[in-house]
């Protein structure tokens, strides 16, 4: 992955890609992506839960991933299509990734402003697409969103 | 996977069963396990990151994976060998994961006590093998100990 973009927005495209796919393939719409301190792209992935039968894997994680072994995330920044819940918080925190650009919160609002009070650099999109892919999905799959974010129905 | 088993003790040692096998593997010796209300064993595994080259798989996130999708996890306990991470205390949060049993924390204090103070039932063994296993690894293994939590040597 050669990839080189700079600023929220164009790391933002490349998070709802991974979701828009996920979308496709039945799959929770939720994509993100990793870049280093110099706009390289990382890692890029989506939410499987489906695909995969696999809990483990959400957006953030998958791009955690697929960026492969790093010594260091100190200066990277994770681009998401939705407010990050705790799991994947506590994953940016742990591991001190530096920045977090946010698609949107409205649907879902995970822990961004933890995050925020917490040192990292949280930029907030508040971006009409990803919100309303994730409207449309909670709307046609109530259970598999519930199941995602753990809260029994 | 049929095992029930009951208490912390009991939970524990399968924890530390994939721990050891993570040892012998090269692999950071930290292992867990998930345990249904009944004590029925749902789920077990280790960290892989040195196995797998793979750093999203901690114990408690291997564990959480082998269990697959679960509607549900009240009334479930997490049992791991060591004090959890962020990111790990994080997955317990979200999905509301309602034990948890930890190994030890003397080797790396994690969050377990801001999970018990948002209402997770911790209970802390002090295990003389899991401290004893931990401390052998990160003597020989600073470096790979700092990469898996994130910390810059």
């Amino acid at each position: 992955m050669t990839s080189q973009v700079t600023g929220p927005a164009a790391m933002l495209a490349i998070a709802l890609e991974e979701a828009r796919k996920g979308f496709a393939e039945g799959g929770i719409p939720i994509g993100a992506a990793l870049f280093g301190p110099d706009g390289r792209l990382l890692g890029r992935g989506r939410n499987r839960r489906v695909q995969d039968g696999d809990p483990s894997v959400h957006g953030e994680t998958a791009a955690f991933r697929s960026a492969g072994r790093q010594r260091t995330y100190r200066g990277t920044t994770m681009a998401t299509t939705l407010s990050p819940c705790w799991y994947c918080s506590g994953l940016i925190r742990q591991f001190g990734i530096t920045g977090l650009v946010v698609g949107e919160s409205r649907t879902f609002t995970g822990q961004h402003e933890w995050l925020a009070a917490n040192g990292v650099n949280v930029t907030v999109l508040d971006s009409p697409e990803c919100a309303e892919l994730m409207t449309a999905f909670i709307a046609a799959n109530p259970a598999l969103w519930h199941e995602d974010i753990g809260e029994d129905s």
